[in-house]
């Protein structure tokens, strides 16, 4: 139907009418007293959000616009960057740290498994003469749906001392973040996940340690300098002329967030995604990620079930029922399905796309038990 | 009044309605069959606004994204970068420059002044060995309301054979740039002042001169990369996540560029210029930029009259007459206000402007005969 489709893909999410409506009107002038205003308390959000008291930048950009300040301000060409990659989103900090001119080595996990903090640990057990400088990360890894252990992978990058760089995109108001007490260096996140609001802004925050070797970088960016952004911040305004439309619709859903509170988000995460992990495992149908302590609040991934490809579930979601999914990436192409269940999510959404994919299924071949999907999944939602 | 509120400033400009309406709806995913089809459609419209053959990348940034994509991507550290600086914006392409490690040299001209192209001429003359490799240029200089003759300009950089990097940030759509037949190696331009969408979104086009230094560039930026934008251009996708909520607006402002034509809309923001000229001299006001050859048709500067301050002027058609026009920027702050007309503006939002400043330096003191810079308008724009 017209008007109806509902997104169920790791970002863009699902919007707040308040926030589109917020998107509707005139923008403002960017340097009045009255965007101050609305700058100042979004500033302050962030920083709850983040769980951080340093500044948090707010860039125009997509989320791998702020992957790239945090290369381009911190490292410089020849650097030694350690990069754990997961996924394909891992996977990109070793591409924007080699365009740097960095000197990458990765540690890579099987897609769908997360990375093993002893083989992290033995790696910088190994490194005495503190050669490598930076380690990047991801915290929850959106190609497969796996949640990274960053309290205890950032321990150890701790211990040894090198900067950590996280990527948060899909996790920052979604699946818990203590950046200053896990002493996180670099977190970076963006706009359509958490946020609840349209892609186009992405967010930076960077510890104190991490801000002396921005001190030390040679030609870092000048759009994303973290130097003019903190001078900026500290005046409620921003260096260059920002997104003001998305900036107000983040101002509408900064109140939603903190009218609910962070635990009561994450714990609205973990639930709805242990209600689809128990549906779909009681469709008969296999997770991709099968240990639930690494398996992501925010993106499941699925595995079709014999006989019926991910495309034929797209699609029949897409047009039957008006919920889009994303395909996998990369090697996961036509293998995976994902169903995004982060920021503007609540369970009546997972209600509704578990019992569309019942009858998606069903239409498709593959006999269901009709309703027992559902009615375990809201079994799952109201223990949890 | 509430929601009254005029934005005269060089950008963000007033927005069509149905391009904020666009903006107000639940975002599409990136990845999709309809989202690549409206940008199918967009990128075609852009090579007709740009008047160029080549690909126009669309960056999730502001304005100032562009120019750094320009600058990191074409521009090694050590290469000799001259900048020609007529205003704020142009220092602007000298200081990415700087920040990039490039040997910079400048031609400045007073502010309120354009490049001399003779001067022009005599330095790169002089450059018998061909250090000099790019020449960075404001088309039109928001700073003070200068617009430079860059197909003179131009031409002389084609002659020596250097790359011209261009700020076309408040021209392209409102004042005549032809990209390829007056071969101009590289146009930057943003979504908030000719299209007529909120900031967000940057434009820029590269000859296949240009290229070849983005294939000799080392570390180039990741996030604004030349080849990642070209690949995606041909699939009618974007390398990242891009901001679609304004490109589902621009699509809507192109439809009402084409149109009206682009000869149309040059002629329109010519005749409003020169009808907001005609009623600033009309009532003694000074215009700063008294030379009508390289008078700015996307903003006009003015000086106070003796007495009157410039914030007074801005807060009282701010307050009274919900007008908002900018202070000067740098030196020129409280020296001039800026009034723009550029983008989504008519006839009669010059008439309002005209008629409400005759209004707000009466009520400050200062004796306008009624009516008269009004009519004096409105006969130059019916000539025009």
């Amino acid at each position: 139907m017209k008007d109806k489709q509902f997104l169920m893909i790791p970002g863009p999410t699902p919007v707040p009418e308040t926030a589109l409506l917020a998107m509707a009107k005139h923008p403002m002038g960017h340097r009045s007293a009255e965007f101050s205003d609305v700058l100042k308390e979004v500033f302050e959000d962030l920083k709850w959000v983040f769980q951080t008291e340093e500044n948090v930048f707010l860039y125009t950009s997509s989320g791998t616009g702020a992957m790239e300040a945090a290369i381009y301000n911190l490292v410089n060409p020849g650097d030694k960057v350690l990069s754990l990659v997961i996924g394909n989103f891992g996977e990109r900090w070793a591409k924007i740290s080699k365009m740097r001119g960095a000197d990458v080595e990765m540690i890579s996990a099987d897609w769908g498994k997360a990375i093993d903090p002893a083989v992290l640990k033995q790696r910088l057990d190994q490194d005495v003469n503190k050669e490598i400088k930076f380690v990047t990360l991801t915290h929850n890894e959106t190609s497969t749906g796996v949640t990274n252990d960053l309290k205890t992978l950032n321990e150890i990058i701790q211990e040894h001392g090198a900067i950590s760089i996280v990527d948060g995109v899909t996790s920052v108001g979604a699946i818990q973040l203590k950046m200053d007490e896990w002493k996180v260096d670099v977190v970076v996140s963006g706009s359509q996940k958490g946020f609840m609001i349209p892609p186009g802004l992405a967010f930076l925050a960077c510890s104190k340690k991490a801000w002396k070797a921005y001190e030390n970088c040679k030609c870092p960016s000048f759009y994303f300098n973290f130097g003019a952004y903190k001078k900026s911040a500290a005046e409620f305004t921003t260096p260059y002329t920002p997104n003001i439309s998305l900036i107000m619709a983040l101002g509408e859903t900064m109140k939603m967030m903190k009218a609910e509170g962070l635990e009561n988000m994450f714990d609205r995460h973990a639930r709805l995604a242990a209600g689809l992990r128990t549906a779909v495992r009681r469709m008969g149908l296999k997770l991709f990620v099968e240990d639930d302590s690494i398996a992501s609040n925010a993106i499941t991934s699925i595995l079709p079930p014999d006989g019926i490809t991910v495309p034929q579930i797209r699609k029949t979601l897409s047009k039957d029922f008006d919920i889009v999914v994303a395909n996998g990436q990369a090697q996961l192409e036509n293998k995976i399905f994902r169903m995004g269940h982060l920021g503007f999510v609540s369970e009546r959404d997972l209600i509704t796309a578990i019992g569309s994919l019942e009858m998606a299924l069903t239409k498709l071949g593959y006999e269901v038990p009709k309703g027992e999907a559902t009615t375990a999944a809201i079994k799952t939602m109201l223990k949890a």
